[in-house]
């Protein structure tokens, strides 16, 4: 039998937890999508003060908290997503695809300017 | 043959699609951290004036909007995780099994407090 | 003599605590921008899981929480706006004036929409 | 007569111009806490793939446009310390002198390591 994908496991797992805590009356899309965006900026904070240079190379321990933070911010996406009917995986694609056409090849080469200033 | 995870294949798309713009260089995890924390907030944007109830029955039109505001931030995470050698399956297994011990089921029903006060 | 005004008083409080402790190095404006958006989410997760009637009648502990976290937001703005030679007041006033136009009060009374959907 | 504080000036004007337009209802805490997290991460996204030394050497139009997001997140930050009856100023002042028992100079000097790691 072949495994769950890993996206679809996280929203089966997710939707257990939820009503073994009876939670899902908190996990509003509204509420979801604040908890998401304080997960990504507890993220954000263990970068702040690095350099660039800095940042890409984090010590085990740093790196560790990230992956964390990174966990949460996965977590509530999908659970926003199970709770919106929206298929991440589909939604990444196609947004791959508009960014495709939006910076071709040859015109966002190198820098890292908005698809209007091409 | 089996196919990829839908993480995996979003991870190596990304590559790819880096690579083609040599974008790279802008990809550092501190960069990427900012970016997705941006998107995290653009999509909470959608909600921000919104009734909790208002914010779970969304015309399909902001849906749309979501749900594209979602593969950002989930397209960022994935990019960032592969910078970071980061498997994003395991880390949200992990931070499953935590919460789980933080939040045991008889404690924690029915009520949002966190961990540290339940 | 007239005392200085509240974001004038805490710019130069500002600028001399970093000076003392040589922080300037570390206060890019990409920097303290990044460092206000963590405080400010930091600030939401007081709410994330709260009803709207609950954020308007706070425990006192949580209301000195959340005034810490307004400090901290103030106190990277005036920062920033310092770096960027910004008169924050004058900034706020334009910025009402825009507001004042783009949301007429017959137009936009008494509801949310974006002012592109009057 | 003397002039009233920028923040002063700001709250009451920001009082007028939601009663003008029946906007309370939407200003509650947690929404006006999330507005401000929104409008955070838009003066962010202007310098998501910025360099430290471009960060500190914007454009003119990249300044004008980023100043714009700062009085918006001051705007809400006002409308917010209004709506929970924090006085900023005060609240400013006091998280500085947590700051400067937190840092102290000797130890904080030169480096971006956090309180507890000093």
């Amino acid at each position: 039998m072949s495994q769950p994908d890993a996206l679809t496991d996280l929203r089966d797992r997710l939707r257990l937890f939820a009503a073994d805590r009876d939670w899902d009356q908190f996990h509003t899309p509204k509420n979801l999508a604040a908890a998401m965006t304080v997960e990504a900026a507890e993220l954000l904070e263990h970068f702040q003060w690095l350099t660039a240079e800095e940042s890409a190379s984090l010590d085990e321990s740093v790196r560790a908290d990230v992956a964390e933070e990174m966990a949460d911010v996965l977590l509530y996406l999908v659970r926003l997503a199970d709770k919106l009917n929206v298929n991440l995986h589909d939604a990444a694609l196609g947004k791959l695809a508009q960014n495709a056409a939006k910076y071709p090849v040859d015109k966002a080469r190198g820098h890292a300017r908005k698809y209007d200033q091409l």
